[in-house]
């Protein structure tokens, strides 16, 4: 790989911090709420429904999922919800919007050590102000030459930033936690593609496959990666 | 201005296609939906409080304005409203999200026109997925040699851009509807700056202020930019 790479991409939510666990979190503070109308686990799989439904509409990021869970209540109460919950709904997603940046380990040891050696780039899903909040939170943005906040991860998605970022394929690594999102995509077009799983993933994300690709690489911590990026 | 220029960034929403009347018309069945509890116009003020509170922390776009309308309708009810209020607010705010396009007069003929003779971008605030959906939807896309979906448009953030597409200010021109976001920044960074009105404007965007730069333009439609920037 070292020999190849000349932009490292890296996806943001659970690569670089911890964003999952708050939705997990949330999720199950919201199931509290709606305890008297449903059993946990149904609004759970209702929230699911309504974020499926609703993903082609919002796209990622905390609003769609404030909106989701607002819809939810209104749906599995059948409109009997008291406006409390509501309240507390928007409290929740506030509070999320709002909270401190929790860096994952080893992120900024391996930025600095890439850093002048790589075009670094972070290559996130989600709400543009967000990220863009939690990027200047962390302190990281200067290790970036160009941040991309993108409406999705599919192959068409990455091939725009290619071609944005004017580089090959086969220069390009993407660093991320999401097989879906951030592995499949890439390798699809022929570049490189790092998988640092995170312990818990939006079951969205999930997919069942078994890679073998050469540009394929699999780690259990961002700090893995520099024996193959610095030689 | 047409010996200088290089790249001309238009923005999106009441430039290119109408917008803000969209907003104001939900706004209109929004403060009807309220009648029983507040006079309109109060109604109407609630809402920008809300909204203005919520800026810094939603940013700009449908989804927040879907959530501020939620936000109010609790807090001007006092938690009294009947969830039909509310399921109403966001269905409001999926008919906003999937409105067809309709573009603003001239604008295809102009884009025809200065296409191949100038870099034109998109310079654009709100939401990611909305606006990419909405450059879509408009078949404009193909004139765009990039598209900047902006968090805010202030003096830093056009000072990105233009390190972005590698352009200094005097080889800039925004065009847009907006004194505050399109022009004054852009003027005050040294860059061109085209003012074409619209017949309406969201409260938050009003400036009162008279401009006199020599890089300052201002027309009543698209089309007469051309005789500026075609010799």
């Amino acid at each position: 790989m070292v020999d190849h790479i000349k932009v490292i991409a890296f996806d943001a939510d659970d690569t670089l911090w911890v964003n999952e666990p708050y939705f997990q979190e949330v999720e199950q503070q919201f199931c509290s709420l709606l305890e008297d109308y449903l059993p946990r686990h149904t609004v759970s799989q209702e929230l699911f429904k309504t974020e499926m439904a609703n993903l082609p509409l919002y796209g990622y990021g905390i609003k769609a999922f404030m909106l989701c869970m607002i819809e939810t209540v209104l749906r599995v109460t059948e409109n009997t919800a008291s406006p409390a919950i509501l309240h507390k709904v928007i409290e929740y997603g506030q509070q999320m919007l709002n909270k401190p940046i929790e860096m994952l380990d080893g992120v900024e040891d391996v930025l600095k050590a890439l850093s002048g050696k790589y075009r670094l780039v972070v290559a996130t899903k989600g709400d543009l102000l967000d990220q863009e909040r939690k990027l200047k939170k962390s302190g990281l943005a200067h290790y970036f030459h160009h941040i991309e906040i993108m409406s999705d991860k599919k192959e068409s998605d990455f091939q725009k930033l290619l071609k944005h970022l004017d580089c090959s394929p086969e220069n390009f690594v993407m660093i991320g936690n999401s097989l879906k999102s951030d592995i499949l995509p890439v390798l699809a077009l022929g570049g490189y593609a790092v998988h640092i799983p995170y312990h818990t993933t939006w079951q969205h994300e999930h997919v069942d496959v078994t890679i073998e690709d050469p540009h394929f690489y699999q780690f259990n911590s961002m700090a893995d990666i520099l024996p193959h990026l610095i030689s």
